[in-house]
């Protein structure tokens, strides 16, 4: 399973959101989105990253996401929230935050099945709240440069229970023991390309742990 | 300027839309999308990858859109019009179809200036429209095991009084006389990663041309 939750709403986003793309024989993998916008859902670049590179693989993929009404939804010409209260639970509660019960069954299943699991940008997060003990990055722990704003974030992780491992943007980390590959993505404000070949390490880590 | 037009109709896709990418100093690029979504804008797959390929080389890229009501609205849940009276004027009008004004006027600027143009997917038809005689790719010509359900596209374009090269999905055309780079992408059902290489190659074919 490839996580990618950027966003805090959770929406259905069906293969037929994302252009369709033949399938090989190969890995089987769900990746799980969260919506579409970098603002409400999962980041859409870290997305269409994660099929590109599972395609050049050969991974057979079904994309899933919780289908349940948006938290809230953004204008994305103004890049605003349509709705004045509209909330993130996770912006809102840090660590003691509420997350869809499916995505949390869902992590828990595939951990206790040994499936490896890839999480990108704020994912780890969610993965940290429900498996405790784990190793995960979401890049570095000051933002000394400006490249790293939310680097807040891993204090949170480290206050959940989980280890955070320092990476840069093109890098990953794995959680041999848990078989959990983790990359900073957009949690670093680079060019675009870095986003994609840190992806791309990521989605090779959780096909090597399955062995493809 | 690359052009990504796979949809039919047109709305303000400003850069908040695309999670943004820090500039570098380099070619100096505008990407025009129209829309978002395979079924009413620019393929999203399609997209992401200019912006990845362009990020790569160092491009300062800026994104424009037509800032117009949409043509129709699709329900990505369902992959259906939102409003049953919904037309492509291309789809029902077929070389004679109406194309925005300010698109047209921008494609006519750029090649009197003779700055290059790369297009792909169904877009070289707006092209071949208000450029005559050039030459670009939509693929194949005819669909002869399924990867090409667009064919009849091909067509068109002759119809409209340009030449049409044939070029599989990872290879891309270039009218060195006009300037003008095309590939196929998504005319062709395949994977991912080729439509990705593919568009790759068309933004190298850009960069070129610009002496990049």
């Amino acid at each position: 399973m490839v996580l990618s939750l950027c966003g805090r709403s959770l929406l259905l986003l069906g293969p037929r959101f994302l252009h369709g793309s033949a399938r090989h024989s190969g890995a089987r993998v769900a990746v799980v989105l969260s919506g579409c916008g970098v603002y409400d859902g999962t980041e859409i670049h870290e997305a269409s990253a994660i099929l590109v590179h599972l395609s050049r693989k050969g991974a057979d993929v079904q994309i899933y996401a919780p289908d349940i009404p948006q938290m809230h939804v953004i204008d994305h010409s103004k890049g605003q929230a349509a709705e004045a209260e509209s909330r993130s639970t996770f912006a809102v509660d840090g660590e003691t935050c509420k997350m869809n019960k499916e995505v949390e069954r869902v992590l828990q299943d595939f951990h206790k099945a040994g499936k490896p699991i890839g999480l990108c940008c704020i994912s780890p997060v969610l993965a940290a709240k429900v498996l405790p003990g784990i190793e995960v990055t979401v890049g570095h722990e000051e933002d000394k440069d400006g490249k790293w704003p939310y680097a807040g974030t891993a204090h949170t992780i480290k206050a959940l229970g989980a280890k955070h491992c320092i990476r840069d943007v093109c890098e990953f980390h794995v959680d041999q023991k848990n078989k959990i590959v983790t990359t900073p993505a957009f949690m670093c404000e680079t060019e675009l390309h870095h986003i994609f070949d840190g992806i791309g390490a990521m989605v090779k880590g959780v096909l090597k742990l399955i062995g493809k």
